[in-house]
């Protein structure tokens, strides 16, 4: 398989490829050779380049995993799904949402295997609760709750370009909404500038709060903040009939601290150390539904309804009301 | 002092009573004689009463406690405050707005000591959380999120005078985003009825999400559910600049259970257990506050502003769309 | 009923009497009338004395409890038994095992009922563990754990007369491993002075750990402490065949406190906070047993069998060897 | 480098070996092909072998992981050393203490870097802790408790090989108590055959209680289970002037079931499960240590210091009394 993209995101791939015993990576490839190398090692890739074209043109390679940015995402969709290759795909598709339907058609079309990049899923705490709400554990759900904050803003530039926090951190939320509980009939988004003056400058917010109403009935709701002193915080309660679950990983380590005043203990900071291992579990999913020719899950769908979602509490936002995910057609998210 | 009404929460006030070393209980009024008699024993009051009119008229009796139904307390107050006594009230003082904020006028001319019974503020767990507040240990407060559910729903018949899930039961996390907060601006809620049909039938719902504007641009969230097969389900979050607190009683006993599979601990059912030492510490900071003429808290307005939060969540639900508090006038939250 | 002693143990108790509706303290005797009457106001008593013959007197008096130094526990429990009252008595009965027995032989002679100051048994957490370890819940239990640790030395004063670490301190968990797991064979004791230096001069320990070998074959482990920077830590584990029950309470209020860095808790730091309500249960119990003439527990053998196991261990610890329950007949704890 | 071994272990760190970028694995050495095969897939490896002589023949072999049965490490560690290679050596060297002396004595010699298996040290709790205790957080230590239960014994042949509970479990727990409070002086042991018949048979226990007296006078207890029916039970304690740390990873998924009568989580059951990366942090230390030149540890001094408490708790289980450090020479653990 190939590996395009060997930033941040694509390094993490690289090195869970590196450990993968069954998975040969024959290529890496990246603008900038310095970032290929580095991950062809972790990777130990056969070969790196600079060209896509080179990726889509080997025989050889029977997969791709696309992590360069967003913009080129439809695009490599396509010419992997015309030249035949399973695709696994970094969210979102695309921030232009007749863009992502047209890629997501084309996939469809070509008949190759698809699944985008919803991490969160393959934490094993979420795992074992889709687990447990498939199996009937909580009878009729009722209410879905998700916090998710990000220890600080990222640079103005990456805001810029991300879609703004509704697509780019709480489509990760949307989609926990309907892994769990279902599709979504209408939101409504009250956000702002909090803190972060130049969230403000590109049109994005910094805190934002969304009600979901699920088509079953249910009532969401999603907070998202884009800084928490305290580190990385994602929180994830479901409830119902029969009880509730929640998903709070506490510590980064096992390890309580008493002293004068009480006792503490540490918390996660970064992503990676919350869901590194959910990072390596969608690729080996991927590639065992690849190798035993299982359907893959999240598949075009979830990347397209969680993108429609985040869409539709953007237009909530924007226009101050309530908005029926029904009313959400082929919008570009943002003029840029 | 006088204790008026022996119910289920004037019995718990009598216990409290029975245990405050200064103060004397004169006389317990309620017309359910056996009531009474049962509050006195542990109130170890002088005397019972089933009139009203005795409390009153009795110049030795400095403060009475108000635990009779909502509908009497508004009449019960006027009364008091005329007769120049302090008043401690549970909540609400009334289901119509233009009662309550009539009966809280008089109080006022009357410069009669005023509380409202909003217990939870009392909570060990709240009131430190407010103390860190107050001390700046958030520093800007962007989000707020309280979550509370009844292990059952109660009776249609006490459901149809409860004035609603949002006014009998919400008010309380109303009053705590107030408490940590600050004023709320307006509200938006979606509510429906899940799984108590008769909820329905007396106009009630059982499951409601509302979302909080604060007048300093925070953030807010109420999720509230008549029904929790885990028990008595309270849980509050506040979060800003300098990172959060939640308010979470995981436990009634501490004990943890490792048996086959993991382990498990038990849970809060009946809200006494929860809250069982706030409601004596509302009412030893009532007496201590008179004692030393200090200003009662929460007072008159905090009865009536969280009455107001409840009212426009109401009209929201009826109304589909979002409701500033300025807009609720002094209207009855429902005929009935 | 009588309390007899004010100090600290006293106070409490008297709070706790004022709050049990059914219970009439018609006395409170202590030499210090200052102590006597602040606790007669909080168990709102008819009356003080300095005099405990017009305790053992009174023909009105059914019980008394007595909460004075511990070298008058054995001659006021006996002449309690002889004037035919029932006795609650703070442990220990004395620091020599040859009084206790006597006094606990007269108690048994006189036919009165008996209760033991052992409140970690009314610990909500340590009663319901008692409960599912008699219903089965463990199967055969292998291994005991007790770890108490004070937030800080007592006094020169009270540690000379206290019976030592072992005796003072200890009994709490010696109880407890006999309520839980069963009779003690068999102990050993290592223990020094670590940081309390005039521990050492009264001829005390302040770090202790014993081990324990019970009849049935399992092992018990009791680590004792007089420091803890972050308060009072009492955590218990018993183990067996299906699993083990942990008691520990975690926090004193149900706080979590998000900051940079992770998040944090509060502790206990007086036992009081801890064992507050188990003061209140066992005194509850006490006076339900007589109430009902069940019969009453902890009971003399219970006073008398940790006690034991406290000499055993202080034995072991100055002989520098494993000392068997058996061995141990009725001697003074210490010479002072 | 070359891995000996492919047994559980070794398969364990042919899978770690095969995601660190910079290990070159050349050769898997095993008797059984298939198992060797499999290992060299995870690993990455260039070549398998039966033969031992052709691992220490090869030039191009740095470095050698010894996960062998017990009785070849001493052996093993010689003929490498003598060959010039860095070693990483499973735990424990050997069950004779002449014969892991000399297998050290030899390594010293050649001055070939060694690295023993104490996985335990590189887990992030213990390893942070020991952060913090070398920083000073703790002041003086004046207790240490280990507890480590395994879900379920192991066969009865293991169990003949292993060296009994003492040394080939609680040797963790003993190499804990080194790394955290020092060297230790004296030990007594009591363990008994609670439920394991078959380890009576071949001269084991299977429940046990270890006390340790460090050199500086700190106490510790070391409690060890061949069962648990919640599974794998590993918690450390280390407590001192400024207060105390714990060590105990909670649950395996960051999940929280609120379901009837409570809430419940799972718990580790495999070790690997809780320790795998603490499994791969030594091999990357060990690695890291080899191209920096820094000297490795858990060194050969740890290898038989925390050897020799497991053979003198051993001894003192035999001979019924404390044993010394200082007594234990070089003899076998057991006759066999």
């Amino acid at each position: 398989m190939a590996l395009m993209g060997a930033g941040r995101a694509g390094r993490e791939h690289a090195t869970n490829l590196g450990s993968l015993p069954d998975v040969r990576v024959a290529l890496i490839c990246d603008p900038v050779t310095a970032a290929a190398q580095n991950a062809a090692k972790l990777a130990r890739a056969d070969k790196i380049t600079e060209s896509v074209d080179e990726v889509f043109d080997c025989k050889d390679i029977e997969a791709v995993i696309i992590s360069t940015p967003t913009e080129t995402h439809a695009e490599y969709m396509e010419r992997a799904a015309k030249a035949g290759k399973a695709i696994f795909c970094e969210k979102p598709v695309s921030l232009d949402l007749a863009r992502a339907t047209q890629a997501l058609e084309v996939v469809k079309e070509c008949k190759v295997p698809f699944q985008i990049g919803f991490d969160r899923r393959f934490d094993p705490g979420h795992a074992e609760v889709k687990r447990q709400i498939d199996a009937g554990a909580l009878g009729q759900i009722d209410q879905f709750l998700s916090v998710s904050r990000d220890p600080a803003p990222p640079t103005k530039e990456y805001m810029a370009k991300s879609g703004g926090l509704l697509i780019d951190s709480a489509i990760h939320d949307f989609d926990i909404a309907r892994f769990f509980v279902g599709e979504v009939e209408e939101v409504i988004c009250w956000a702002s500038v909090r803190f972060c003056e130049y969230a403000g400058e590109v049109g994005d917010v910094d805190t934002a709060t969304t009600l979901l109403k699920f088509k079953n009935g249910a009532q969401g709701v999603v907070q998202n903040c884009r800084r928490a002193a305290y580190g990385y915080d994602v929180m994830t309660e479901v409830s119902g009939e029969q009880g509730k679950f929640v998903i709070h990983a506490e510590s980064k380590t096992p390890t309580y601290h008493f002293r004068k005043g009480g006792w503490e203990r540490d918390y996660y900071y970064f992503f990676m150390d919350r869901f590194g291992p959910a990072f390596r579990a969608e690729l080996v999913a991927f590639f065992e539904a690849l190798s035993c020719e299982h359907p893959l899950s999240p598949d075009a769908t979830d990347a397209l309804e969680s993108l429609r979602i985040g869409v539709a509490a953007t237009r909530s936002l924007r226009e101050g009301r309530p908005v029926k995910i029904a009313e959400v057609g082929t919008e570009r998210v943002r003029e840029s």
